[in-house]
């Protein structure tokens, strides 16, 4: 029954299908990494990846992935026995919080149904309580890739500076950097993360780390153990557009094509396409008469749509029906959210027909395996998107 | 308001898509044409095209493009004042007429109103009437890449044999060959040209013409003043895999990529796909309420759809608006047609996502642009698509 | 004993090997060759290589190869029966000569050893002598790919006036253009063809010709029957960015592309390249003690350097050598020169380490098939090359 | 002065040049990891990964880089305060120590003089002494990168064998694998680590531990705090061919076809061809009249020869000069060794004329730096590599 012919749609919330062009641009030979046309490409990107990200500040490029600027962010601000606050988003919050403890660090973890935000109320609470400060950082993700929701990063900071609190602003950027407004420098969050593979357009591979003064600050003095995640090499080799060991060169030529493509459509661009195609999404959902996941109207993310399956059926056989019978592959839920939801992934280089087509094949699948449903999903969605013209 | 961002969906009737596999092999470094590893290439690429063809005659390959295929066709098998019988299909029918008749052939051109096909009983009647055998050669277009009709090659040859008529059977199969079932030596098709952009799904750049032994034969002492274009030298290097002139190598990479994706999906299925996203098409066309330009039930091509536009509504503003908005490009009228049709190809590695994409952007356009439709194309074209599953 | 493995030295005087940049370039997904998009590209690349040509007139693209060229400036400015001038230089202008005899233009051919350029002198010496100015066209081949042997184009333009004849002067600048100089317009050519695959580093498949206004008018009144070929329609399309057939489209992102590097390099420095890396070719030569083809030292090719066999010995041999045990393909002997001498490319993008492995691949043969020399080619032309710095 | 036009020689002893095509695989578009086709890849990429290490072991591939690789070794065996037996053999063993204190463990240095391998008889000597066991593992450099010098690692774990130690033997295999024999089973290595740009012809981005049954028996209970790099998890997902967290998909394309060009080659002629062509480099740097740092004549690298300068010269003006003037990198002198040395790269995908050009270069720097030297080098580079013909 399997095909499998023709164009493959990866409608996955990353990695994300990849433009031609940082395809083509991968695949140059390689160069000296410690010669003068490297330091060039060097400056480039690390110039153009903290415009991305909204800093003046250092933004760190290590080869690894997006788990890897997790480990970074911990191991180079806190120490074991810390404390830190965190709030259940989701699957990665849950996976942060994770590697976070096996660093010996302590969680307060504000429990979550993984349907909401972060909510800056809570943080507020918490931090007001805390009047010893024993809360070393906050730490949140702004996309929850599993859910598709996004929580407020401004007003979380808000809250922390409302409660006075010294405690480090620490963001999951992983899913968001590139395909939802960020401004690291504004919000003054003191470290985020992401990673190449999601508003980036590569493939995996390069982990980033973008930091504040406070965060280099506490670097020097604090943190743990560590060598391959340590910021003060990195960042002291970058000045001179090298790194203390080997970069994955031909990602960071991707990583040039993929900036100027960003910067080339433009970021607020960017993102109203974003805004665009998920707006389109959740119509094509409600006309279905599904549900999303995410159940609070300020949080829906612009980056994927999870959706809910209709009690009794299950998500992974949409999903595997549709990859054998349309080549479409869509995210599956995660963790207890397994075959409960499937995840579509509008963003990167995601366009109005790519997502029809996707919604397409979503609409064929409900009704391939007699999933109840309505149909008109796809004209609610074309009727979002025929607007902008 | 232009943005083009993210994939570009060409679904004219050629150039098609070109696969991510095919665009790897032509952009592998070059070999010398003289030397043991092309004749490997040639060998594979001569053997593998004429399995596409269903041939074991000579199949020559040219660098060109398919108007030099058809000049191939007329040069090495007819002279100056020679009579022809061709059949006014469309505008390439048209088109390969006039280049014939450049060439000073005298040509008898069954008059068409570009909505149906090539009709046997008519070719007959001309035959019988040719009583002296004055017409040396049918020429016919297989599919007509201008209106979406398809000609019965079959039952053509079957008229010649009925009319015991000794002219040759010569066929331009550009858009037809790869996508709709074309069996040259089981129909005793004497001369039959492609190119590569279509069914076989490279970018342009070759040109393929399939023999019989009585046209090389013919060629032998007939035909033209030519050199580029003559088959004698070709089919004589091409022996031992090598060509008269330099080939165009990368391309042949390419071809060999493209034969073997045909090969593994299997010719069978391949049709059957074109003909199932052609059935797609056809029932978006007529839930919008727009008419199919074939006139003719029979003659419907699966290689491409030619769609009316509601008169008083120009086919082009609505090209130039998918264009603009959707990043999506559909093929226009020609000649008297310009204006007044769209053509959507769906042949090559089109599937079925890549089509209802089209079709929700063709459908978004007509309600962009005021143009008088009912909803539902896309509608249609699902309950075609889902039901192979 | 064959190994070809590690990278390939594709040293034959074309197709030359190819730039990644253009390999790249050619493996971008196509467009339509009716689009906007495409008509800017078209702009680019007809306005590029008019300067690389050094013209204002029209250069025409056909996808073909230089054999088409060829044909094309014959069919479209001469009759059958016309009489025209041509050199003996070697194997392509007698190829070149068969053509435009197949064509029934009548040959007077100057007969040379295959050693010497087209002689100025004599070309004068016929013309003076054609009283009544029977002769339509002088037709010289600017660089002998077989011999290695480069002619004055600008004294034989010269040679003409002199004897104030009318001939057009019809110029193959095939393996010149791009890598010796050439000056169409300032040296009043008629027609000049040439290809992609030699100075203009692209594969084989796209077909150049160069215009003058007179060609242009004599093309209207006279000429041949032709289609493919002609220039009527391609001038009048590509007014506006178009072809009046499929173009090559992916050859032409390679040629935009190809055009960049000449530019960005310079064409003066492109062509003291090609002078340096021959006069070094030269020096490794008469270091082994063999004797280059060409005899004429003012007529010394840039391009490439054909090296003749002592008696007794294969060329062919010690080229099947080189190819098998160091990856490293010369250019054969063609037609009488069979085996008697080889062909070193050095065009393109070949540099001075291409060069030295070439000639270090070719010392090792010579030395491991016994082949009569001295030693110090290698360092011969290092001598040459090294002082540059 | 710089050009820079042409291929570049990337002969630094890594990142190696890239063939073209795993440069082509790595440029395909990428996959949902957590799909069934990427399950396929991986057991393909982990199956072929083991027998290029010659292990029936796992094989861990982390995104990452070759330093990765050691903190990994090192934070799943070892705890804070653990000794360990190191060998000053270069640079990048005083690194792995260097990294290997940063994680509190005591290393034993045994001094070196950076021109010679680590001695089987002082490692023994060392762990007889210990007769307490209190070091847990000896941990080698196979090749170290800075000086080209081999290390016996067959030997050395017969000196553990005879010294009857319990010790762990961890081997940094990082620009051996690929290039030198390595049996990782048959020599009982407890782990080694490699990463993708040196003999497996990837750009840089991947991590490879490969482990022991005692190695992974020591990682459960033992270790320090550890997320990223943890081979634990790494161990069960690889199990049905996925990954703990994203990995880096396009490198395992190209993994896929290193491992297959490996293969195609024949492992057994990869390493005779690297032993060819390291003692083609050496017979040049003698007759150059330079020194070889490697001062052992059994220790000899085929990966790399790391050549001395005579007194008085910098060799990073050769490293620049031959860079602007000939397009050829070279790897530097790391650490005390700066401006002392440079080192030539000849793994990978090179061949003879890959070295050839790459000795040219080098001799026409010596000769226009005016370094004292005699001409010849690639003469007697020549005379080695000829022979086998």
């Amino acid at each position: 029954m399997t095909h499998h012919f023709g164009p493959h749609f990866l409608q996955i919330p990353g990695p994300s299908a990849i433009p031609d062009r940082v395809l083509r641009a991968i695949s140059m030979p390689i160069i000296d990494h410690r010669g003068p046309e490297f330091a060039e490409l060097a400056q480039t990107v690390l110039g153009g990846i903290r415009r991305i990200f909204g800093t003046e500040h250092p933004v760190l490029i290590f080869p690894g992935s997006g788990t890897g600027a997790w480990e970074s962010a911990v191991v180079n601000t806190l120490s074991e026995g810390d404390r830190v606050l965190m709030v259940e988003t989701g699957h990665f919050a849950s996976q942060w919080r994770r590697l976070t403890e096996k660093w010996g660090v302590v969680t307060d973890f504000i429990p979550g149904d993984w349907r909401n935000w972060a909510d800056p109320e809570a943080i507020h609470e918490k931090l007001t309580a805390d009047t010893h400060h024993q809360i070393k950082a906050v730490m949140v993700v702004h996309n929850e890739t599993s859910t598709g929701v996004a929580s407020p990063i401004k007003a979380i900071r808000e809250a922390i500076d409302d409660a006075s609190h010294p405690a480090l602003l620490m963001v999951d950027a992983i899913s968001s950097l590139g395909s939802l407004p960020y401004e690291h420098d504004a919000w003054r969050v003191d470290v985020a993360v992401t990673c190449s593979q999601k508003g980036l357009m590569l493939p995996p591979g390069l982990a980033f780390v973008a930091l504040s003064s406070r965060a280099i600050e506490q670097s020097k003095s604090g943190g743990m153990r560590r060598s391959y995640w340590d910021w003060s090499e990195m960042i002291e080799f970058n000045r001179t557009g090298f790194f203390p060991y080997t970069p994955a060169t031909n990602l960071l030529y991707g990583l040039r094509e993929s900036i100027a493509m960003i910067e080339e459509e433009g970021m607020t661009n960017v993102f109203a396409r974003h805004d665009r195609l998920a707006a389109a999404t959740r119509a094509a959902v409600q006309a279905w008469g599904l549900e999303v996941l995410c159940a609070n109207e300020q949080a829906h993310s612009s980056v994927l749509t999870a959706v809910m399956m209709p009690d009794g059926h299950d998500a992974d056989a949409l999903r595997h029906y549709v990859l054998e019978n349309f080549n479409l592959a869509l995210g599956q839920g995660l963790s207890h959210l397994k075959g409960k939801i499937f995840r579509i992934g509008h963003l990167g280089q995601c366009n109005e027909l790519v997502l029809l087509a996707t919604l397409s094949g979503i609409e064929m699948g409900l009704s391939g395996l007699g999933i109840p449903h309505q149909r008109g999903g796809v004209h609610a969605a074309m009727d979002i998107l025929k607007r902008r013209a």
